[in-house]
């Protein structure tokens, strides 16, 4: 099995190393193949390290620390970042898969100081204008799941920038699911051609003309039905989606509580309906959807749900070790070329 | 009580007259300062009158049946049925509003049509560049609903449109929940002011600037929560994020189905549960929230579902009336007007 190195931003996220320790314990216990490199304050981590690994379950060669004096803040700016924080847990994470000492890097950290740290430090790859944000999302059709980007990496994209997405997005569920030609939406506001703002329509053009699997436009009611393996968006669109969906699920979650406590009568079926509910949040646990990829970039940067708890952050590690796994930047830098190869000279892609 | 005189396309929506007639009839019924004229093909509206009339609990007097000649296909495209169709049950309805025939009108029709007809026959307001679609959405806050706009008339909004939107939110609101100062969100993929695209950030300059009650940005997973009373958001946005929310209202509904279907002990559990499984869907009935009111014309324009049954259909016609009471379209324009004269010279209205 090819050896991993992964550089886990160990400071970053709601929780910091409290989770983030635990969590890459966990993995390192599971993946032999797998070294871990904590990247943040030594001392913290290594009182951490202590509590955790008591019983020394995992041994220190695959278990590296390395210090970085700074911490991004949740709430701080991205240009701050960039600017004052060059020893961050984040920019060394970053630092460490450029200079090749990792073959990816995870971080809970504040996204926007992620995406553009990732960007300066690790520049885009050849005939990609710009990285996006794409993540998993359950569907209606049992065991399949769909991907969907931009999911806020980018608040205007160009025609051609949803082009590269959905190239970017096939790529990686060919990779990553096995899917021969995925098939790929655009997220737009009806299904008729006439649809849509003009960004969506000539990307559909420059989609429809490539040996890119598009199938055509998807509203937002449908990005749940399971047809799709790649659903294509601009990032303040797809941001909106994805959580927007959040919000329904967390509003229908509270009505069933609220319909399940109304009386003696209701909680007593609530009760009994207990293992129906469980088996319901269950179907669509969402630690296993956490670690968004940073997609597009000269390196592999996982980005999970700053709340992630320890179950949640494992998720997010495996997922980096898959791309890795899987070469997902070199798959796209070789398919972008062989599209330009074969893009219509009156549309190129760069 | 003030007499009011409604135009119905009869002909309109997925199921046309046969939900359409006994809709009319039961709204007639109840208001009786209500009269309805019901346009379409004439031969049909009597024949369905004659089918669910047949009692005569209405009397003719308040039920006018006003003959056109044509009608608008579903999948038409607005700018064809806006050329041929210049006898259809859509466009007479709006002709009667236009001519003042009418106070108001609903239909059920092809949303892109009827939005390009009523802003061709009607025009817009004075200071309003482009109408809006608003509708009326659930919160968590159990007795507050919330609206939003602009729902997808428009596939691009300049900082402008969205501050417009804004306005005429606030009247809306302020007319119809009797609410004196509608708190303002705008949609956007963070809540720190460096978040979100150039209209956005524009938008909320202009909006900070003005007397509206503008409180700030709000995220798609809030917009449920019930702090807005309104949130703006360009059209393109707001399809998206109404569409999804079905989306996932029926992605948790069928998982909930398959839940309680697993077993026999869960079978009998879902029985038990029937009824506060009941009390949730009714505490969310989507009826009640139908009917979109195209906002910034000259008129009152609602629109209903297009699958929408008597129920719904009902609601959509009430929706109409109460706009008609409150003079929307009228308060729309004098706090245009008023906005004009306190705007700061550099960022003028128009």
């Amino acid at each position: 099995m090819k050896k991993i190195t992964i550089a886990v931003d160990a400071m970053g996220g709601d929780h910091g190393p409290p989770v983030i320790i635990p969590a890459a314990l966990q993995v390192l216990a599971k993946q032999q193949a797998l070294t871990l490199v904590l990247v943040g304050n030594q001392e913290i981590l290594q009182q951490q390290l202590t509590i955790h690994n008591k019983k020394k379950l995992v041994d220190d060669s695959r278990l590296i620390i390395h210090h970085a004096s700074q911490k991004v803040e949740m709430d701080e700016s991205p240009a701050h970042a960039l600017r004052t924080k060059k020893d961050s847990s984040m920019r060394v994470s970053i630092n460490l898969v450029k200079s090749g000492q990792a073959d990816a890097c995870v971080s809970a950290g504040n996204t926007g100081a992620l995406m553009a740290t990732a960007r300066f430090v690790l520049k885009t790859l050849p005939g990609i204008d710009r990285p996006a944000i794409i993540s998993t999302l359950p569907t209606m059709n049992h065991q399949k799941h769909m991907r969907m980007l931009d999911l806020g990496a980018n608040v205007d994209s160009s025609a051609e920038n949803l082009f590269q997405f959905a190239v970017m997005g096939s790529v990686l569920v060919s990779a990553l699911d096995d899917v021969k030609k995925p098939k790929i939406f655009l997220l737009n506001i009806g299904v008729e051609d006439i649809k849509g703002n003009d960004q969506v329509k000539e990307a559909a053009a420059l989609l429809s003309n490539s040996s890119l699997n598009y199938i055509g436009y998807i509203e937002g009611d449908e990005i749940y039905k399971g047809d799709a393996d790649i659903v294509v968006c601009d990032g303040f669109v797809g941001n909106v989606a994805l959580k927007t969906t959040e919000g329904v699920a967390i509003f229908i979650g509270k009505l069933l509580k609220r319909a399940f406590y109304k009386n003696i009568f209701t909680r007593l079926s609530g009760l009994i309906a207990l293992p129906a509910l469980k088996s319901l949040a269950k179907s669509i646990d969402p630690d296993q959807y956490n670690g968004a990829t940073f997609i597009g970039l000269r390196g592999i940067v996982i980005k999970s749900h700053g709340g992630a708890k320890v179950n949640a952050f494992r998720y997010a590690i495996e997922e980096a070790m898959n791309q890795v796994e899987k070469n997902i930047p070199q798959r796209i830098s070789s398919e972008v070329e062989n599209l330009l190869k074969t893009a219509p000279p009156e549309k190129p892609l760069e």
